[in-house]
């Protein structure tokens, strides 16, 4: 028999599955389950007709490239498509300085093996996006949370947790932020923020890397485009790195995201790219940059966001009837996510169990923390489910709650019980 | 001015941009180049007509699964269409033991991610596949050539490699082969070979990263299917890890191919993939499994054997009539590739710029050895470019060399006329 842990690398064996994921695989076993868990967009507004039409021309055989090999950079109409699309967002890019990734988790990855020593510290808000967490640990970051307030990362902290990190002679590889409806807790970090946030990035001397999935998916009875102007529209001294996505525009089954970034990085982001997957495939590529191209994209935005912000709506007007007396969430100013804090007394692990019993899932809070924390919350997703099945959902999560509270009082007396 | 450099990982640092890639790059900029460089499909036999037909019907909407994020291991249709491709090459797998990839290059990055510790010690064949020295060097690897026959790998210098390495107490990872139509040498493993080799493993511990993505792709003028028997297919101890593609059978550009591997290294694999892209695009594995489904795959490969084997014989012909008194090669018997020797007086990274200026273009085969050497080789790829360019393309080369003989000739005498 072959031990085949011993034949992992060190990086391999701390390598965790992704608690999404997971839920994923067990919400599959669940008969009618009601699933608030994958950041999942609503398949019924991808542009079908748009994309079958598409398909059928530029795979009528005219121009082999759609099926060879491509540039590792990117398709160049797509590449330059990207430089309006970032100029529509302020950010002013040139084509060296943009590459295409295969999905927004590829240049997750990217972005860690360029710039993550073993041991190099990263610091992410608490909560961040788990699929950042997942991709950072692989390169054996360390990652240090800091806290955030109701307009994103508190300032003074992230420079006390530098100013600590450097005093005890840990190398900085990037602070990580989500500044547009941050994944999990739906924060919109102010535009004052954002400024103060790239002052202190340059008196530190420490890059940036924002991830923003989600901005073009504002809600407008609570905010605006102009408060989701990136970081890197206003970054001058080329210190942030910009990560964006078509998975929630357009369609994630494409994998077509992007990077933005200085040359000298872009240039490395390209090489690391090489060894990773040669290049993001041709036909997905030529399939956004088409819907791009006949303006389907732009024409449906506004129906996408008019569509999550009704769910959405649902979700919380759901979440106060139900447990209105027992959750509490920030109000999602666009996205996908509802961040509910529960009673001290759950624990959204064991919970979730229970929940599954009921038939409703979603991603318990522990998952987006770096620091051992976030027992008390959980992320609810509204973007994938109809808006019954969202109601549905939350009447279940109530049921589950319910039983736990009166579980763990029962427990509780009879612990009391036992100590007396 | 924000110093890049200091930003960057060790391992960035140390990122070399792909030799195949960078002549990509070059080649783009010449006009009328005879391209022999990249190892391309002929775009011609890509099943255009079924592909256009298969995306209007998974593009209808009724599955809206296809444009969602969908499973890291792969779409299950294909996962289970792989277990009877590899039990037609006398692999038996299980669906826990597949998991498809974002095209052989993830897969040789997964692999590296996944056993790969820095210092760790991969033994490749000299030459070996250009791609897996990138991946496997990104992990930090320490890559270790073993000289090869004309009928594979020489299991002597393997076995005495192998002893001088772990007396010098470095860990080794696994060994890279190529058994069928080796890139760059085109060589095929002989079936004994196979079987020493598994014994060898055995005995020494080793675990197997055997790579095939040429395997289909037999001459049989020259060789049969049965010689192309994949070691994995005797593998009772669960030894080797293989890796297999549709890039060559069915286009590079759908980014789809898969690993077998025994149950604990595919969870692994697995995790690891999370990471770096979530799951392979939807609609391309889709295409490439109604492709096989509808018996598109296995009714054309007949086609692309004899087209890649009468595209051989072209550049074979051209290569005996223009070069065969300065220019040898071991006859491929299957594959994209002629791996020729040139005379002692050759630099074929100083001859690559008097091709490109003779407009033809290879890859120098110092890109594909370990150790330094492979100055007197090129590859020569007679996949893509019809007959009439490759032998085109062969004339300018031969020109090329003869040249480059002169100026040599030139130059030492001038040397000599100098140092007296």
């Amino acid at each position: 028999m072959i031990d085949y842990d011993l034949c992992f690398s060190r990086a391999a064996r701390t390598m965790q599955e992704s608690a999404i994921r997971k839920m994923g695989g067990m919400a599959g076993r669940v008969g009618d389950l009601v699933s608030l868990a994958p950041g999942f967009p609503a398949p019924e507004l991808f542009a079908w007709d748009e994309f079958r039409d598409v398909a059928r021309s530029v795979l009528d055989g005219s121009d082999p490239s759609v099926l060879q090999y491509g540039a590792t950079r990117g398709y160049r109409p797509l590449v330059e498509a990207l430089v309006q699309i970032l100029g529509e967002r302020g950010i002013a890019a040139t084509p060296e300085e943009i590459m295409v990734t295969t999905g927004s988790q590829q240049a997750l990855d990217l972005t860690a093996r360029v710039f993550i020593d073993p041991g190099s510290v990263v610091l992410v808000e608490l909560p961040t996006y788990t699929g950042a967490i997942t991709a950072f640990r692989n390169a054996q970051a360390t990652l240090v949370g800091v806290r955030q307030n109701s307009d994103g990362i508190d300032l003074e902290e992230l420079d006390r947790v530098t100013a600590r990190e450097r005093t005890a002679g840990r190398r900085i590889a990037f602070l990580y932020v989500v500044p547009n409806f941050q994944n999990p807790t739906g924060v919109l970090v102010s535009l004052e923020k954002r400024q103060r946030l790239l002052e202190w990035a340059a008196r530190r001397d420490v890059l940036i890397v924002e991830d923003d999935p989600y901005g073009a998916l504002y809600f407008d009875d609570v905010a605006s485009a102009a408060e989701t102007r990136p970081i890197k529209a206003d970054d001058r001294e080329g210190r942030v790195v910009y990560l964006s996505s078509f998975s929630k525009t357009v369609a994630p089954g494409l994998r077509v995201a992007w990077i933005a970034a200085p040359p000298a990085i872009a240039a490395k982001l390209e090489v690391a790219k090489q060894a990773a997957d040669l290049c993001t495939g041709g036909l997905d590529q030529r399939l956004v940059y088409e819907v791009w191209k006949r303006g389907v994209l732009a024409a449906r935005l506004p129906a996408l966001r008019s569509h999550y912000q009704e769910k959405r709506a649902v979700m919380v007007r759901a979440l106060r009837r139900e447990l209105g007396d027992l959750v509490s969430w920030p109000e999602p100013k666009g996205g996908f996510f509802v961040w509910a804090a529960f009673p001290e007394r759950i624990d959204t692990d064991a919970l979730l169990t229970r929940a599954i019993a009921h038939a409703v899932a979603y991603v318990a809070g522990s998952a987006f923390f770096v620091d051992g924390g976030g027992s008390r919350f959980a992320r609810l997703a509204f973007s994938a489910a109809p808006a019954p099945r969202i109601e549905e959902g939350i009447r279940r999560l109530a049921l589950a709650v319910r039983e736990e509270l009166d579980a763990s009082t029962t427990s509780v007396s009879s612990q009391s019980g036992r100590s007396v």
